[in-house]
């Protein structure tokens, strides 16, 4: 029990610093390493498996979708970033440049990509020709590279896996419906398999992408009542395809420029899940995405027929789940903060007692929950588990957000509720660009999305009081 | 027909110029597009598929085997790079250098990495400590760059797709048995699953990955005699640990420096089934890592009952194979060609005359052999085909080397073959890299391996005549 008290105490609870908190359990729950390349992560077999399981479910989405994966170069030529004004503009700054290769300099130097649309621009340039050729619904799982000044694991790196979908479309129509139909993919997969509630909108002119017409987000409440982007989808229109020459013969075969979509999902999600359901204990993980779903301990290992029965269940029920045992030798009490620090949804607890009755313990992590299970229904029971683990962080994420989330209808109210209250403000929005700016300076929030689902809080705007155009989610953001 | 026959002449036959052939391949089985990255390809979602299969069949090896999935840093900073002294001489004069990162000049320059030892040894030196964190049985997947001078899409580019094993172990036994393990899983998939005969032996010091004590290979015999390295496992010994001073606690407290290996297999492999599978009508792909395994032909498609039928046959067979129906209007000889081009080993044609007979034809792509199957046993038929073409292009592929493999005692022997015949050499050698040397200068020809299998031609150097160490495969290579 020592071993176990000293690696409780390791953590910082999150209510003395959060920040701490957050990196104690990207650590000690062996997710990360930090690495000699400054704001560069080692993504550990730990995380690495949580991100395959992130990959594995969206991938399968896609492709149900039409979608198919292609492979970009890792390099963007100076003169192809330049082609889009407003994209360069954007990202420009925060690009790694390759000079040399070999020992040569080079004529022109590459960019190590931050994101790919030129990259596909530039190939679609080549290969559409015809209406029917379209649509195109290509995506790509990569790492990125953006030039950061900060850092955090997870969060904000300089490198960054990710996937990034490019679509082409016939019609600005059918573009947009692509766009929203993959921000639909996201909240499904964030509010259903990972379990975070998220609100789903519009992107704020100052906020959109670069080079977007329109710029789709799902924004996640994290336990500091902050914001988390955790997927976004664009429409581009057809300034992409105008920029690269983009051109097919349309079915009364005039030329036309075809409609764009993008839209990416990183490892930006695994802070999110971490931030969502982690406690004071450790990583929570929802059982769609977790690593090892159910962690099977033997009590007093030693005695006769004990991890037999351990290993014949490990046998048995890795045909239906993700499933470890553990044989070593630390004692249980080192092992129960040690899954719970790793974020196992389930712990199996057998001993020679739960033998004699035919039975063994189901351990929820997120709410410690006993339940003693019948061992010839036990797939049933996991299964049943399973998903009260995935209902309860859910519910808990659901009720923090609602709880944490504020109305206000002037500006008093609104410095007041962002000096001393975290999480979301609903408050309305004229629509332009100073008054966001003036929030951003007097309150320290940013406008984190125009929600689909509007409410009318007042008429007017909140900051100047003209006309408003739309109620709008501000926080603090990460 | 018109159409068909259009597609067909339009690929450069390969006893006419194998290096087009081989080009007009890849274009038009859509397998690739060259990109405005010079040296670095866009890979189409039919060659990406392709790929995809390779990944996941031999991630479910190494899993089976205990290896564990990770992600390194894609940059290298300068003095990490010159840690190992033959390391940085191999892979220094073409790395790509990333010299900015924003608007700033970097304070040291970083290399996109051109593979990783240098990194996980970083990784391993902060996390191993004792001989209970040994074995470390990681492996990546990932893009990797090197600056190549001359490119061929797949056989060598600036950029490519790899994984990349690297692992550690408490002793030199331990390590060498990784390194052959892998290799041996390495030739298994390539003549179990991509039907690609291969040669496992020995790399010679002069052709061994640079700073590894050890290299084994597995090298296949490509249409044109040329050999194409398929896959390589790499033994280090200590020096690695050494150079970045990874130490571990041994079973009796004292410190050691573990053993490493890694080992790789890359999209090359991609360019290896094109050269021994394909022919004068496309590519030949082996059933285990085709996109599409049957593709499904509708004849007379629009008589009553035939598209149905059909559709019906794709919805039950997707159950058990990767199946496509191509109910497009083009014509039945049009779609012949396209899915000859593309590979596809079975093709499946139904019309009312087998519908009304309740049966369908099988087609085989590598040898257009046709056989009629009753509908209700099409399942297990399918099943008996594929592996039809799995047994049927392996055994060619096998008899192909086999007669272009030949014998040489003397020098002359070895360079009037070396001119006139392409394939392997089969010859014995002193072990002196002068000699080596020797025959490329003289015959062209460098050594591929001294395969595990050894014959004794005679018992002296076919070049020095001193006593001869061991038989050598000589030959051209890709």
């Amino acid at each position: 029990m020592a071993e176990q008290k000293k690696m409780v105490e390791a953590i910082t609870p999150m209510e003395e610093d959060f920040a701490k908190w957050y990196t104690d359990i990207v650590k000690k729950a062996e997710l990360m390493d930090y690495s000699s390349v400054r704001g560069c992560m080692v993504i550990e077999p730990y995380g690495y498996a949580i991100w395959e399981n992130i990959r594995d479910n969206l991938d399968k989405r896609f492709k149900e979708l039409g979608h198919v994966n292609v492979s970009m170069p890792m390099f963007i030529p100076e003169s192809l970033l330049q082609k889009e004004k407003d994209h360069v503009e954007g990202f420009a700054p925060e690009v790694a440049w390759v000079t040399h290769g070999g020992t040569e300099e080079l004529q022109e130097r590459l960019c190590v990509r931050p994101t790919s649309e030129t990259l596909f621009c530039d190939h679609y340039s080549r290969i559409v020709h015809s209406w029917r050729d379209l649509p195109k619904l290509y995506n790509q799982w990569c790492s990125v590279v953006r030039w950061e000044k900060t850092t955090r694991p997870f969060l904000r790196s300089v490198e960054f896996h990710w996937q990034e979908g490019h679509t082409l479309h016939e019609t600005a129509e059918e573009a947009r419906a692509e766009t929203e139909q993959m921000l639909k993919v996201y909240a499904d997969f964030c509010e259903n398999d990972l379990a975070i509630p998220v609100a789903k909108g519009c992107k704020t002119d100052k906020e959109k992408f670069a080079g977007a017409e329109a710029t789709y987000t799902i924004e996640a409440m994290m336990h500091d009542g902050k914001a988390l982007q955790a997927g976004t989808s664009h429409y581009f229109g057809d300034g992409f395809a105008k920029a690269f020459d983009i051109t097919f013969q349309d079915r009364e075969n005039k030329p036309q420029h075809p409609h764009q979509t993008s839209w990416g999902m990183s490892t930006r999600i695994i802070g999110g899940i971490i931030m969502t359901h982690g406690d004071n204990n450790g990583l929570v993980l929802p059982p769609a995405v977790a690593p090892i779903q159910v962690v099977i301990l033997p009590i007093a290992m030693h005695k006769e027929g004990v991890l037999e029965k351990a290993t014949e269940l490990k046998e048995r029920l890795k045909k239906s789940f993700r499933v470890h045992l553990d044989d070593s030798e630390q004692s249980p009490g080192w092992k129960f903060a040690q899954y719970e620090m790793k974020g196992v949804p389930l712990r199996l607890e057998i001993g020679p007692k739960d033998i004699e009755k035919g039975q063994c313990v189901l351990v929820r992590r997120h709410d410690r929950e006993k339940v003693f299970v019948p061992l010839e229904n036990l797939e049933a029971a996991i299964t049943e588990q399973l998903e009260e683990v995935r209902r309860g962080i859910y519910e808990r994420a659901l009720e923090r957000r609602e709880s944490m989330t504020y109305t206000a209808k002037t500006m008093d109210e609104l410095k007041e509720i962002a000096e001393n209250k975290p999480g979301f403000i609903k408050a309305m929005w004229c629509g332009d660009t100073a008054c966001e700016e003036k929030l951003k300076e007097v309150a320290g929030v940013s406008s984190r999305c125009m929600p689909f689902e509007q409410e009318e809080i007042t008429d007017t705007c909140v900051c100047c009081g003209k006309k408003a155009k739309a109620m709008v989610y501000w926080g603090k953001a990460y």
